[in-house]
């Protein structure tokens, strides 16, 4: 087992009818008013807007709404809400929303002192103070609710940057898996699918950590149980409430525990897609790419891939294993190869690797991809 | 699965050669000087103590030992550290041990501002500002490391009883598995079966929580597996370092997410007999209790008792299961009957029956225990 630091501060309130205890969890951290961040507007028909805002005009907490947060959120939104907040004078940030919201609201956690926020997604300067965030997920798989990954967009310079601080840990997450009852199927696919690519990151970097792989691979077998059980039924709340505890523990330092760091090469792949094409949604294009970067890299160490073939989708041979994956994200509507994306020009390929080249130094754990892995797996995966 | 919030703040620094950092985490912290709490004085032979000494010196740490924490530690050697504190005004606790030492610590931690510590574990006072606790460990099974309890027995009352207390978490908690190498077998044993037992309290208090049992049984069998091999090849680094952190999470959080509190009755039932005979340690204890508890409650929950025994114990049915854990139980050297712990007194039992009665207003989660289940269990357990 590599050795490693294991921190996690954030506060999580899980369960039903838990949401009208934001504003009271704001109060007793003494923070007065908030930037209240979301996306399209969803909250306003599901109840979850009209229970946030009862809580926090019960608790007399302040906020401005800074709404439009979108998929792959931008800087130049986090830009907007920051000056809000400087001119409404408030002192920390409510995000309500799945993880695009989640990570803006990291942006001014983090970065609200900065000169520039970008600065810091693009390593110039490494944030020192910020401000409390608290969180309502409405959406989960992303992990983001408990963690200090942030991931935002710049439009201007089409570049799509990661920025990990302890500045981002939420100081409160309040989790209620009933109000995703609502979702359409293929987000609640989407989220399902983000997370257990979460555990597959960590996953083929470790042999000898049996802790975290065994947990690994029973977060795999409940995300998919899950997953499967909420196609047929959405309205389940124990299915929900697994689905949405699973997605915590796949990205809060448990799922990585003694794993190297892990693997997080199919993750920057998706980054370099995205960044180009806005609209490919995090979770189909890591199920595009999945398998191809499975195919390639698995003779690094057959009898961990062999391994999860056999215990996550009971399956005799790596081969097999891979196949029933992508019949199964198939079954669940998401793509397994670039092209089922269905916007991505395949002569922009060769412009998709140097913009994954640029994203961070080192692309892969298990191995680290250079430019010819790279064009490669794109090409496998097209 | 029923609501739950999870908050643990602890850090932890998991690996070989991370107890030299103790001294720098002390000062990052803004402490300036402890009481080094310790046991019997094993750290000074292991090269612990002096590591630590070094690290602290280097920092500029100062500090005042106070030794001699025996296991089931007391509230008495806890009055006479407090006193210690007070004396040479320290600002911090370092705890370096085992389970009692850091319970010990954790009584320091909480209560250093009362009148009276014992007090606060008779629930009489809620400690509400404490000072902060270090850990280096080095025994690993409690899970006390990281997390809010704390176990305090006093002579004079014949009296064991448990604090919660988030003032308990430990700033930082230092995990070196390697220094476990040198171990009589019996105390990674009773480390490795504490922790087994923690997961088992939680295990059957649920059905739907998914994501939960799966890790728990994960836990279960990685526990098993580690010590196994620890029996046989006793410094191998891998699996102590499995034991050390599945330890950690079968008793920080995760392994009781969702599990309406667990059961605890077997705990209970353990500390009743070792208010009485301190010198039955905690893990024979519970081993010695467990394999009844078990017989007495399988019928409450049988589909999850027989998902224990195939999962955990390969058996196909409840009976079977159970007498693999005996089996393997005897196999490290625990007992697995009252009788077997050697000292005590049948005609005590129902002396030990209202001990336990009187150490918390209920006694078991799955099903609340009266006096006249304890007393069956207790002579199922004989």
């Amino acid at each position: 087992m590599e050795n490693f630091t294991f921190y996690n501060p954030t506060k999580i309130l899980f369960g039903r009818n838990t949401i009208s205890q934001i504003g009271n969890e704001i109060k007793a951290s003494g923070v007065k008013s908030v930037l209240l961040l979301a996306g399209g507007g969803s909250i306003k028909h599901n109840g979850v807007y009209d229970t946030i805002v009862a809580s926090l005009r019960a608790n007399g907490i302040d906020f401005v709404e800074h709404f439009g947060v979108r998929p792959n959120p931008l800087v130049e939104h986090s830009n907007s809400g920051r000056a809000l907040m400087q001119k409404h004078n408030l002192d920390g940030i409510l995000a309500v929303g799945g993880g695009s919201v989640i990570d803006e609201g990291k942006s001014l956690a983090s970065c609200y002192y900065l000169d520039n926020i970008w600065d810091a997604y693009e390593k110039k300067v490494v944030p020192d103070k910020g401000l409390p965030l608290f969180v309502v997920l409405t959406l989960s798989g992303t992990g983001t609710e408990s963690n200090m990954n942030s991931v935002l967009s710049n439009a201007a310079l089409q570049k799509k940057m990661t920025l990990y601080s302890p500045l981002h840990f939420p100081k409160v997450s309040i989790i209620d898996p009933s109000i995703q009852m609502s979702l359409p199927w293929h987000q609640t696919a989407n989220g399902g699918i983000d997370a257990i690519t979460h555990c597959m990151e960590n996953y083929f970097t470790g042999t000898y950590q049996e802790t975290t792989i065994g947990i690994l691979e029973s977060l795999m077998r409940t995300l998919i149980k899950s997953l499967d059980a909420l196609q047929v039924s959405p309205n389940n709340y124990e299915d929900r409430a697994n689905l949405a505890w699973a997605a915590v523990l796949a990205l809060n330092g448990v799922s990585g525990a003694g794993m190297n760091g892990g693997d997080w090469a199919t993750h920057k792949l998706q980054h370099g897609i995205s960044a180009l094409y806005p609209e490919v949604a995090h979770a189909p294009g890591l199920s595009a790419l999945f398998p191809s970067w499975l195919r390639y890299n698995y003779k690094l160490n057959e009898p961990q891939f062999a391994r999860w073939a056999k215990n996550v989708w009971h399956c005799d041979s790596i081969e097999k294993g891979i196949a029933a994956m992508e019949l199964k994200f198939k079954s669940w509507g998401s793509p397994i190869c670039i092209r089922e994306l269905g916007c991505v020009a395949k002569e922009r390929l060769g412009e998709i690797v140097e913009n994954t080249l640029g994203i961070a130094p080192v692309i892969g754990g298990l191995k680290k991809l250079d430019r010819a892995d790279i064009a490669k797996i794109y090409e496998m995966a097209w």
